[in-house]
């Protein structure tokens, strides 16, 4: 390691400011006291002991490993005083009876769907307790059919097939992982008449590309492949038998046949050890560059020569999952809970993926059971959660929070959700209220390896990537950390987009090294190797999400800033505007081009493109009622937050009810076009991303999917959800005056 | 291949305009008249028999084939009526005795560097007459070292390389091809202390990346390398023993030892194949993404542990080449010439380079002697030079105008040259001046995959490929092509840059597929196969520069608009002082970031990255002269443009007299900073790019380098430059009244 250069004295921080959002001075001096406290409570060898235990044999749903890990994280809670159980629930779990997929013609190649022990990774040998490299809730099947590549697999990836003549009916794709989350792949694949789906790692997205193989590096190796669920999580998460109820013992379940979230074809991840024979027998024309990734061979669309069979059959089977959940209570405002949430299960040993961030959330529990225990009392209920079946999609945390809606619709101010951790620099999204909170706590915590507050190190970093002066501008007047916008891929979608409780996911990275994402190579060898050598950032997440908790739990007030909210808010509908806008525009560039015969003169004869053809015009949308609505929420949110700080103590309980259930209000009961589990209008996981965010997602899918009608319906209805947050916020502020 | 949609009645089409720059009315007609005739004696089975006879063999300057082939095409332009005759100069040319590379540590490899027969191609087994795979003009040398991967090894890269704590001093360096011109990575290499370079083709580059590979596809296979001349162009070109005269028999030479544009280090080029074990063996940090190519492997940077020893020695022999010269004289301006060329040497078979650009001049040429023959002469003298000894170093061509400067000087009216041609679209360089010339013959020449005039189908190819909507208005509003500025690369060279004269490169491509560049691939199987089936853009070629000759050679008036140049020269200086704008900006941001510590706390501890050190503010350059000089060059050109037009005939002579001469009264004796030998102060081929151009040469690399006192005198110079031109101007519109 080099040495640092101390900061210079000319260094414009943060961290002298002194504020603290929710705290008069007085509580903040105390506030500040007890952090210091916390902080010296932390102990980075408890995180490696138990990401020894927790990562020591693999531990998916239905292993004994994983039920044995909940009796173990149950004894701890309880060990620290906290008041915890399990609390269980039966989803279905498919794992594969046969896996073979092979490749007819034009040469006989039979996959080898393999990951190989390795004697540098102590339990990649762990292999009758393994799952096998697959896809969960992929169908049954039995096809073969001509392969065709099909990039990452997304509806913009089919335009470019069909510009070039490719239709993927009746054929087998083969898709790379990236681009999109990847039940995405199968989803579009299927709509579009492909009869099967073959997800690889390409190299160039997470192999030597990027850095040294495993065990040389910390990269996928060649015959590495990626294990995870393909369930249709943007219709809705959890066990796909038991939409919007807990999977209780008792509760009413679909039949498999009726339940939306299954593949509609099979589909299997392999290496790209596995993929390199497939993709260098395909014929066809040569895909566009974007498209090309970092194998030696020259990438065709196809479809064929390559022919492939594929035969997948799974046991499709009921398992019980053990959420554990540790509660401390408080004290005058017991009924606000402010709960945090990690899954503990993992696809096969999961040091990185979730345990690095299990030992974080963990250590700040047990630090904050030790105030506890010494005579500080939280004011408001800390609840923490180690959740199970997270992998196979959000199912241990689904199935709580739908179980228990009503007690969390009353009681959850806040939910704070971490899963993996690494080394680097603060990533944090979530519900905008939350901006200025976790800027200030981001103010206060240590980077381990620069020495100045994360907040400061992380505007550093932005600031070096920003690409231009007006970036750079924006990052150096703003005193807020943008917070990203939350979408889905971890446990905080069923608290935020189906019971509208304000929400984050915190985490650290950019430096560390991985390629063992749910692979067997996601071990604890490879974690303390490569991601978080001497779980240095561990430390750093336990102190900061821990920080968050305590803060939580003392204020005075819940430290909500609604006039960020509202500015976000604003700038979304900006970009709707100009998504539309730019949308016209491009399609009467392209209109224009058809009916002057541009496209065609501009191609080469050779390569027999289809001839684009006319597009319907984009009309202009009807976006009036939304900037009426923006309008007078950017002035409902400026009055509660004045009245909210000047408020007298007197009013802070009242205050803080009325704040608690504000991000409800974002909700709408009939939820999402197409997907009512989702309620929250301002956040969704996109229906054709699937992680990645939409914020005002009705109107601005409607806007992507040309539902013209649908976008000015969807504006009324948000414009109408705005008007009843306005309303609301109106209600706080003349309660704290 | 598909059919080809009709045009549509509301394609906005230019070929409707009949305006003739340099023609009245009733000239135009006629001329239209002759073009047509031409036009029909276009027969491209000659191009088919000429490119098969040319690169039958191997035909690099010294082998027996070369001096046949000039025999050849001697014997072909007197059978047209041409006064033609040979013209021999005596160059130096270093030939391999000894090519050794090998790794000797971390495991040794001996490369193969050898190039191997392939049966689909028919003369890639004429081993016996192959030049073996080298960079011609690099030094003798023995030398051992650890490898350094440097990317392309220009300027930028030693920067990066520095970053990460890489010296090349007493390494070997390798490079890939791209980026610069070949000669640019040795010079820089041994600016920085390297002892050796090797240059490689990357398939991400020049392989399977961008298609199926030779014999299945185009694109360079495994074991191809790419031959080429490292002589130190940018310098000055030609035989490096006579610098600024021609190499005839008796000229005064220098003694090797002094010649200026030999490498400072030995350098070799070698196939794919060969560079992935060397690649495969480095260590060190892994390259930024821009840096990494597509062979399967993680690149680093080194240095080591790959240890590399190249031993390369060569027989520094003198060998005679021969230029075809054939005239065909004018008649009331025969004192005015219009120069055609195109080179006849090859690295090997060279079906496509030179081949397919020289069978092209020759079918024109043809034809023109064929109307010759009928009656009609042309006004101006024609001359077409069949050059020799380009792929050297523009030898013959440098030699040629090095010889008979005084005679260029006085009546070389305009020079057109062409090399290499293939399927697509038409690309012309040169000097603006041509630009309406250029743009009004485009609209005049069909298209043969269309049927559009190449002017639309290049119109259309823009229009697609723009990326904003700005772009896009420019083209639809702009009457003409934007001529592309000439920097090196080809035998314009000598006529623009040292003599003055006004120049155009034309070629056809975009279509044509090619990975056998430099190779015993350039063959007539591989040209027929993948660049231009049927030599159908042969023909296109043929009529586009025919066609420029006719208009030339008949024109009332030499085809000049100097107001076109003007705006163009007002675009760079706008270019220049943005660039000094940008710089200061950058490095303003860059002390700003040094100062706050920023670049430091951003990076990651573990990668060892050197800081950033605070560089020298940029100051502000006296940019007041050029603006001026261009103010009123501006209007001065309008003034002649205006007078030129509205000139009596019986002042055409005399106008053709001024105009002529223009060009060259951008040049300035005593040439650029460092290379005398370039006298134009408009274009120059880059001192650190080699082929890549630098508009206002003098100013832009002086503040590229940083040498702001050079800046500023160059300024000076240029508006002295740009004055005395409108001086010209001035007495050339007084002339025209």
């Amino acid at each position: 390691m080099r040495r640092i250069i101390p900061l210079l004295l000319t260094f414009v921080t943060f961290t002298a400011s002194a504020q603290m959002l929710g705290f008069s001075k007085d509580s903040a001096a105390n506030e500040r006291a007890l952090e210091s406290q916390f902080d010296s409570k932390i102990n980075r060898d408890n995180l490696a002991a138990w990401s020894k235990r927790l990562s020591a044999r693999p531990h998916h749903i239905g292993a004994p490993y994983d039920a044995d890990n909940a009796e173990f994280l149950l004894s701890l809670y309880k060990s620290w005083g906290y008041d915890a159980h399990i609390e269980t629930f039966d989803v279905l779990f498919p794992t594969p009876k046969t896996r073979v997929v092979e490749m007819t013609a034009p040469a006989k190649y039979t996959l080898k769907l393999e990951e190989p022990a390795l004697p540098e990774d102590a339990t990649s040998n762990q292999k009758s307790e393994q799952l096998p490299t697959y896809n969960a809730y992929s169908i049954d099947g039995d096809v073969t059919g001509d392969l065709v590549y099909v990039n990452y697999g997304v509806p913009a990836d089919y335009d470019e097939l069909a510009k070039n003549g490719v239709d993927v009916k009746g054929k087998i794709v083969i898709a790379r992982y990236g681009g999109s989350w990847r039940g995405i792949k199968p989803k579009v694949a299927a709509e579009h008449g492909a009869v099967g789906c073959i997800i690889y790692s390409d190299p160039k997205d997470d192999g030597y590309y990027l850095g040294d193989v495993y065990p040389k590096g910390a990269f996928r190796n060649e015959w590495g492949a990626q294990r995870g669920s393909v369930l249709d999580m943007p219709t809705y998460p959890g066990d796909p038998l038991t939409p919007g109820v807990g999977a209780t013992a008792d509760a009413k379940r679909l039949d498999r046949k009726d339940a939306q979230t299954l593949t509609k074809i099979p589909v299997l991840p392999i290496s790209y050890g596995d993929a390199l024979p497939l993709l260098r027998a395909l014929g066809g024309n040569v895909v566009p560059p974007s498209w090309r990734g970092a194998l030696p061979v020259t990438y065709h669309f196809g479809p064929g020569p390559a022919r492939v069979h594929m035969n997948l059959q799974f046991d499709w089977k009921m398992v019980t999952i053990r959420d554990v959940i540790a509660k401390l209570a408080g004290t005058d405002r017991a009924d606000e809970w402010i709960v945090r949430g990690n899954h503990h299960d993992a696809w096969v040993n999961g040091a990185e993926d979730p345990i690095s961030g299990q030992v974080a959330m963990l250590e700040s529990a047990r630090a904050i059971g030790e105030l506890a225990k010494s005579g500080w009392k939280p004011r408001r209920t800390l609840i923490f959660c180690s959740w199970d079946g997270e992998e196979e999609g959000l199912l241990g945390s689904t199935e709580w929070v739908e179980t228990h809606s009503d007690e969390l619709k009353q009681h959850a101010a806040v939910y704070i959700n971490t899963d993996t951790n690494s080394r680097g620099f603060l990533e944090s999204a979530g519900s905008h209220t939350l901006e200025r909170f976790v800027t200030q706590v981001a103010r206060d915590v240590d980077d381990p390896e620069t020495h100045v507050s994360v907040l400061d190190r992380l505007r550093a970093r932005d600031l070096v990537n920003a690409h231009d002066a007006d970036s750079r501008k924006e990052l150096r007047d703003r005193e807020l950390i943008r917070l990203s916008a939350l979408g889905s891929g971890s446990d905080y979608t069923p608290f935020l987009q189906h019971d509208g409780i304000a929400s984050m996911n915190i985490g650290f990275g950019g430096e560390g090294e991985g390629g063992s994402y749910h692979s067997i190579y996601d071990s604890y060898d490879h974690f303390t190797r490569f991601i978080d050598p001497g779980f240095v950032y561990g430390e750093t997440m336990a102190k900061t999400t821990g920080r968050m908790m305590l803060r939580l739990a003392d204020a005075d007030v819940l430290p909500f800033e609604v006039t960020t909210l509202a500015k976000t808010v604003e700038r979304y509908a900006k970009e709707l505007v100009q998504l539309a806008d730019s949308m016209r525009a491009d399609r009467e560039e392209l209109n224009r081009q058809v009916r002057e015969n541009t496209t065609a003169l501009a191609s080469d004869p050779t390569e027999h493109e289809a001839a684009p053809v006319a597009k319907p015009a984009v009309p202009f949308v009807e976006f009036a009622p939304l900037h009426n609505a923006v309008s007078r929420l950017l002035k409902s949110a400026e009055a509660v937050d004045r009245a909210v700080a000047s408020a007298p103590a007197s009013k802070q309980a009242e205050i803080d009810h009325a704040l608690m259930h504000l991000e409800s209000v974002l909700t709408r009961s009939e939820g999402l076009p197409l997907r009512p589990w989702f309620k929250h209008q301002i956040y969704a996981p996109g229906y054709y991303t699937g992680y990645g965010v939409k914020t005002l997602p009705g109107v601005r899918e409607a806007i992507e999917q040309e539902k013209w009608q649908d976008a000015n319906d969807q504006i009324a209805i948000l414009a109408k959800v705005l008007d009843n947050y306005s309303n609301a916020l109106d209600r706080a502020a003349a309660a704290a005056r």
